[in-house]
C-alpha cells in the first residue's frame, strides 16, 4: 500500500512512529496469553500501530502486517452481522447490552435469560449462533466472509488455534448451554460454539484490524474498498455497544482516560474508533493482569491524549457555520461551510432571520460551497426557515454544488438552487 | 429571554413543541418521588424541555420555568467543581469511575475503598466533601455559587426539602461513615451529608438545566454568559463520567437507544448532552419504575432518534476538508473548510502533496478561511507538513482570518500567512 | 408392617396422627411443581408421614404409603455412597461442603472450580459422576442399588418423569459442563447427568424416606434390615452437610426452629433426621414459594417443637452416670448406667477417685451393666484411670456383661470383669 | 481450682495437654490482629486450652489462665442476653439467623433490612442495642454483669483496648448506622456501638471462656455457680445459631470437620460446645488467612476426632434402655435405663406391650431408677401407655427415685411409683 509507505516518511507516519519508540521504551511487561499452547509461542516483543482514516487512507508503525489471531476483537463485527441480518430488536431479545461488571468468561444472564452484552462470551457465542446458516462450518464462513468485508480482504483461519480452541473449550459449551437452557439460544450448542471458536482463530494483522474499526467509523462503509459492509444504523450501535461494555470491567476507566470505542482480544490485538474519524489496530501480546495488551493501552492512552482522539476532545470555541453574509439591496447571501447539524442550522437560521429583517429580504440565498456534511434534521429545519421565509414573500435559494443538501430534498418546498 | 420567545415560534421551537405534545399524549404514567413528603406534593402534570446550544441561544417547550429541587442532577456538576479544584488524579483517589451496575443508593466500594463512581450516593457525598471549606455551611455555600455558575443565574435553595433529606438521611449518613472508615472520606460526615443534602435541594427548572448542560457540552464555557466555570478538560471528564455511569443500572441500555451523557434526579429532571453542541434538560416528576423522569426519558429517546442528537450520529459521508485546489504556474492554493482534525489534516496534507508534487510548487497557501475549528494536533501536523515542504525549497503560506491556528502557531516554523 | 398397624392404634401413632390432623386443619395452600408435565398431575391432597426408629420400627399416618419421585432427596443418600466409595478426602476435591446461600439451581462454584456443596443440582450432578461405573445405565443401577439398601427395599423408577427429566435438562446439562471445564467433573456431561435424571425419578412414599433417614440416625445401619449400608463416618458426614446446606437458602432458619438435618425435592418429599434416634419422612405435594412442602415443614416444625426432636433439645439436668456407689471395707462399687461418654467418664472418674480416696480402697469395681453405650473416649481415659489406680496398689474391675467395653479392650491392661 | 489442678494430673487433664504439646508440634504460625495497636502486642507464643462439663468440672493445659480480650467470642453471649430479655420473635425482627457467606464486617442487609446474623459486626452491634438501659454506659454494665454470669466470675474491660477500638471504630458505626436507617437499630448509634466496642474489651481467660461454653452445653446452668443464666431455649437458640453462623464463611467446612458449634475472636480466642455435655475454651493469639486462631482451629479438629465431640459421634449401637425385664406370674418389672426420650420410649411402650401381653398382666412396673434423664415427650407417651393399659385393666407402676418423672406427671393419671 503506497500510501502507508508515503505516510510512514511523511508527519503523519512520523507522529505513529513516535508514539511507537515511546511506548516502547517503557518496558511495560506483561504474559502471553496460555490457556492453549499455540498463544504461548507468539513473539513476545512484537509490536505494531496501524490507523485508517475515513478518507481512505491508513498509516503504520512497526510490526503492523505480522498476523495473530483476532480472539476477542471479532465480537462486535460478528454483533454487527448479526445486527444487519436481523435488526436490533431481534437481537435484543437475544443478548443484552449492559456492561456486566464482570470478566471476559463471567455467568452473567440477566432477568430475561439473556447475556449481559455481547462482549463476553456467553453474549458472542449466542451472537455467533443468529448468523443464519444450516450448520457449524457454514455458519463460520459466513462470518469469515463478513469479517473479511470488514477488513477489506479474504481473512483465513489458524486451523491449529481453532482445533485448540475447540479441544479445550469447556466453559464455552456450558455457557452455550446455560444460554439455550434460558431459551435465548436457538441452534444446537455445538453449532454455536464451533463458529465462535472458529471466528477467534481468524488471522488479522494490527492494519486489519484498523481497518476493521474505520469501517465502523464511517458509517459501516469500508473506507479502503468503498463497500457498504452494514447499515449506518449497525455501526452506530457496536460503536454504542463497545463505548458501554468494551473493556469488560474497566469501561468506566476506558472512557474517562481514553474515551474510544474499543475491545481487546487475548491474541495481542486491540481495535480502537473515533467516531466518524478513524479506526485503530494495535498489536503486541504481551497482557497485562486484566487481559488487555498491555502496549496496546499505552498506544491508545496517548493516541488520545496526544492526537485529540478521545471522543470528546471536539475541538474548542468553534468558529460560527455562517462564514460570511452579503447583503446587495434585498438580496441576502448566507455563505455557510462545516457540518450543518441541528446545532449549526439554529445558527444559521437566526443569523439569517436577523440579516433578512434587518434589510426587508425579498431574496435570501443560502451559499453551501464550503459545507462539509449536512444532518437529516438540518434538512427538515430548513424545510421549515423555507415555509416561513416564503410565507413573509421571500424567495429561498440554495447553492450546493456538492449536493449534500437538495438530493434529500426532492418535492420539498425549497426552490431549485440556483446555477 | 427574547431568544426564546422568538424561538419557540421558529422552526426549532416547533419542532421541540411537537416532541412535547407527542410524548404528553402516550400517556406514560408514573408516580411522585415520596421518600420525603415535599417530593409528593409536586404536580404530576408538570412537564417542560428545554435545549441550550453552545452557540448561546435556548429554546424551550412546555413548564419549563416550573421550579423542582435539582436532586442527582447536581451529582455531575459538583463532580466538576470537585476536579477542578484538585485535579483528577487527586479526585480518583477518593472516587472511582466505574458504573456499579447497581442502584443510586448502593454500598458500593471497590478494593481501594472508593465509591464506584461520584453519580451512586456515596460517591456524591464523598465528591461533596472534596469541595475545600472551613465547615458545612461554607462547603454548601460553595457548591451552590458553582452550580450557580453553571446555570448562569444565582440558584436558592428549597429549605423545607433540605430539612427533610437531613432529618431522613441516616442510610446517606451510613455510606458516609463507611467511606470514612475506609480513608476516602476526609471531613467529619455531618460536613459531608449535610453540603450534599442541601445540593440535591437546589432549585431549578429545565432552562437552567439546559444551560448548565450545555456548559459541559461548550467544554465549560457557559455559552450564555461567556464565562468559563471549568477548564476544557474537566468538562470532557464529566462527561466520559456521565456516559459510563450516568444512568446507574441501565447506562448500556441508554448509550444504545439514546447516546447522550445524561443524569436524571428523582425530583423528575434530566439533564443529557450532546457533547460540542447542545444541553438538554426536561421536566417531568413522575417517575418510571427505577426512578427516572418517564416522560424525560421518552423525550430524550425522541430527540436522539428525530434530531440526530446520538453521540455518534455523525453526518455521514462527510465532504473532503479540502473545498478546492487551484495551481497558478508553480503556485498551489488549498482551501480548506470546515473542522481541521487530526482526520481532516491527514486528507490536506495528502492532497496538497500530492498537488505540489505535481506542479513542483514553488508556493503552497492554505486557505483556513472556510474552516470552523482546528485541534491541537492538527497544530503540529501542519508543522510539520510546513518543515517538510520547505525542506524541498517551498514556501508555505497560511491564510487564517480567523487566527484559528495562528495564534497557536506563534514562534512556529511556519511563514506568517499572507494578508 | 404389623408394627406401623400397631403402632398407629398405640400411644406413638395417635400422636402421630395428631400432628397430621392439626397440619392438614392449617390450610396452608402452595403449588404443584410444574416444571415437567408429570409432576402437574400430583394429587395435591396426598399427605402423610412416616417415623422411623434406630429400634427398627416405624410409625405412619395418612398416605405414607403413597409413590412419589424422590427429587432432591436422593441428594444426600447418593453423597453418601459417594463417601463410602472414594472417601471424603477425594469427594472433597470434587464438591464443596459449603452454603451456597442461593438457589438449588444455582450457578455456585468456588475458587477451587468445586460446586459449593452436594445439595446444589450442580453439586448433586457431580456427586453422582463419582459412582465408579462403566456409563451412564450402570452408573444409574448403582445409585438405585445403593438407595435401594437405605430404604430396605427394592426401588424403581418412574420412566415417565426420568425422561421428562432428562428432555428439560439443559440447565443441569449447562451446570455439568462448567464442571467439566473446572476440571472437578471427570466423566462425559452425559454420563453424569443421566444417573442424575434417574435418580431424581426414584419412586418412594413416606414410609421408605423415614427409614432412609433413620439409616443415616443409626449410623448408616439401615434399622429394619439391620444391613450396614455405609460406615459410620459417612453417615457423620452426610448429617453434618445436610445440618449447613439441607435447606438451601434457609439454612439458619431450619437450624433455629427445627434443628434437624434435612432435604426436600419438588416431589413434596422432606427427609428429617434427630441423629442417633429417627428418621422422619413426610409427603405432601403442595410446595412454598421457596419450593419445600408447605405442610411437610409444618409438621417437622410441629416434631421438632412436640416431640423435642430438634438436635439440641437433649434432656435437661441430667441425673449422674454414677447411680450408686456402695463401699465394704476397702472395696468399691461404682455403679454406672446410660451412656458412658467422655462427659460421663470424667464424673465417674472424679466420683471414684474420691470414693477410693476414702476409704483407701484395695478393689475399684466399675459395674457398667445399667450402662447402654461407651464412647470410644471413653475407654482411653478408663484405661488410663485403670492404671493410676493400680499404680497406687488398687485393682481394678468392671463388670460388663453387655460387653459395651470389654471387646474394645483386648490387650489393655485392664484386668477382666469379673464374674 | 482444684479440681482443675488434680485434673490436670489425672487422665483427663493428662489427655487435654497432649492434644496441646501435638498442636504447639506442628508450628502451625499466623499472624497476630494488628489493626489497633494494643492487639499487636500479644504474646504470639500464649497457648492454652480449657474444658469445662456440665457437671461442673473443669480441665486445662498451658495459658489456659492468661487474659485476653473475647472480642467476638462475645456475641453469642450478648444475643443470650437479648434474647432472653426480649424472646426470640421480637429479636428475630431486629437481626436474622442466615449464614451471609461473608466475612465478619460484610455489609450484609438481608430484604428486611436486618443484619443476616448476630455473628457479623453488624447483627453484632443491633443486638448489643436491645439490651435495655438507659444510655450506653448502662448497657456496656448490663452486658458486662451478664457476661460475668456466664464465666462465673467478674470479668473487667480492658480500657485501652475499648478506647482504641472506639477510636477506631469507624466502620462499625457506618454499619450501624446503615441498620438506623433501615429501621432495625432503635438507638443512638453511639448508644449501639459504644457497649459493643465495650463487650469486645471483656478480659477473658480460656477458663473462662470453657465455662461460658458450658453454660450453653448446660441448658443455660451455669454449671460451676448453679445459678441459671438463661432459659432452656435460649441457649438452645444460641447454639443453633452458632452452628449455622458461627463460623462466618466457613461453617459448612467446620460443621463437616468439627461439628461443636463455635466462635471465634480475633483476640486468639475460640468458645466451642458439645451440646449437653462441655464448653471448650482455646486461647492462642496467631490467627490464620480468615482470622481464626490457627492453633484454636487445630485444637478443637483434634478433639472432635479424637475425643468423639463432633456432635453427631453418638455412641454406636446403643444397648436397649430396656436393662432387663423380670415376669412373675401376671406381674411385669421392666427396667429402664439411661436416657428416657421419644426414641427409648418408643422401644419402652413396643416391649412392655409384648411382656404384658405374653403374660395377661394385671401389674405393669416400670423401673427407673437407672434412668439418667426423661424428656418432656415422653411423659406424654408414658401417660397415653398408662391409659392404655389401664383400660385393659392392667395396674401400672412407677419406680423413679430421682423423681425424674414423677415430678411432671402431678395430677396425671399414673399411679404414684412403688415405694
Amino acid at each position: 500500500m503506497s500510501a502507508l509507505g508515503d505516510g510512514a516518511r511523511g508527519p503523519v507516519g512520523r507522529a505513529l512512529h513516535a508514539v511507537l519508540e515511546n511506548v516502547r521504551a517503557q518496558e511495560l511487561g506483561g504474559a502471553l496469553a496460555d490457556y492453549i499452547p499455540e498463544l504461548a509461542k507468539a513473539d513476545p516483543d512484537g509490536f505494531g500501530i496501524a490507523v485508517a482514516s475515513v478518507f481512505g487512507r491508513s498509516y503504520a508503525s512497526g510490526d503492523a502486517s505480522h498476523r495473530f489471531t483476532i480472539q476477542s476483537v471479532s465480537k462486535p463485527f460478528v454483533y454487527a452481522l448479526a445486527l444487519a441480518e436481523h435488526g436490533s430488536g431481534e437481537v435484543l431479545r437475544h443478548v443484552g447490552v449492559e456492561p456486566s461488571g464482570e470478566a471476559f468468561n463471567a455467568i452473567s444472564f440477566d432477568d430475561q435469560g439473556r447475556p449481559a452484552n455481547p462482549m463476553i462470551n456467553a453474549g458472542a457465542i449466542v451472537t455467533a449462533s443468529l448468523i443464519g446458516a444450516a450448520g457449524a462450518d457454514e455458519r463460520l464462513e459466513r462470518i469469515r466472509v463478513g469479517l473479511s468485508r470488514f477488513a477489506g480482504r479474504e481473512l483465513g483461519i489458524d486451523e491449529t488455534v481453532y482445533r485448540s480452541e475447540s479441544a479445550t473449550g469447556d466453559r464455552n459449551r456450558a455457557l452455550a448451554t446455560l444460554a439455550k437452557s434460558t431459551g435465548v439460544l436457538a441452534t444446537d450448542v455445538h453449532d454455536a460454539v464451533e463458529p465462535y471458536f472458529g471466528q477467534c482463530s481468524l488471522l488479522v494483522d494490527a492494519e486489519d484490524v484498523a481497518v476493521m474499526g474505520a469501517t465502523l467509523a464511517n458509517h459501516g462503509i469500508n473506507p479502503m474498498t468503498g463497500e457498504r459492509v452494514v447499515a449506518d444504523a449497525v455501526a452506530r450501535d457496536v460503536l454504542s455497544l463497545m463505548t458501554s461494555c468494551g473493556m469488560y470491567d474497566h469501561s468506566g476507566q476506558w472512557m474517562f482516560e481514553v474515551g474510544m470505542p474499543a475491545k481487546s482480544g487475548v491474541g495481542g490485538g486491540i481495535v480502537a474508533v473515533t467516531p466518524g474519524q478513524y479506526g485503530v489496530g494495535v498489536f503486541s501480546p504481551l497482557l497485562d493482569r486484566v487481559g488487555n495488551s498491555s502496549r496496546g493501552v499505552a498506544v491508545l492512552r496517548t493516541l488520545s491524549q496526544e492526537f485529540g482522539l478521545h471522543m470528546f476532545d471536539h475541538p474548542k470555541e468553534p468558529a460560527s457555520p455562517v462564514q460570511e453574509i452579503r447583503t446587495g439591496g434585498s438580496s441576502v447571501l448566507v455563505i455557510v461551510r462545516g457540518v450543518v447539524d441541528f446545532d449549526a442550522v439554529e445558527e444559521i437560521i437566526h443569523r439569517s432571520r436577523i440579516a433578512a429583517d434587518a434589510v426587508g429580504a425579498t431574496t435570501l440565498t443560502l451559499d453551501f460551497t464550503a459545507v462539509t456534511a449536512v444532518a437529516p434534521v438540518a434538512v427538515s429545519v430548513i424545510t421549515g426557515l423555507a415555509d416561513d421565509v416564503r410565507s413573509n414573500g421571500t424567495d429561498v435559494r440554495i447553492i450546493d454544488p456538492s449536493a449534500l443538501i437538495g438530493r434529500r430534498l426532492e418535492h420539498s418546498s425549497i426552490t431549485d438552487p440556483m446555477p
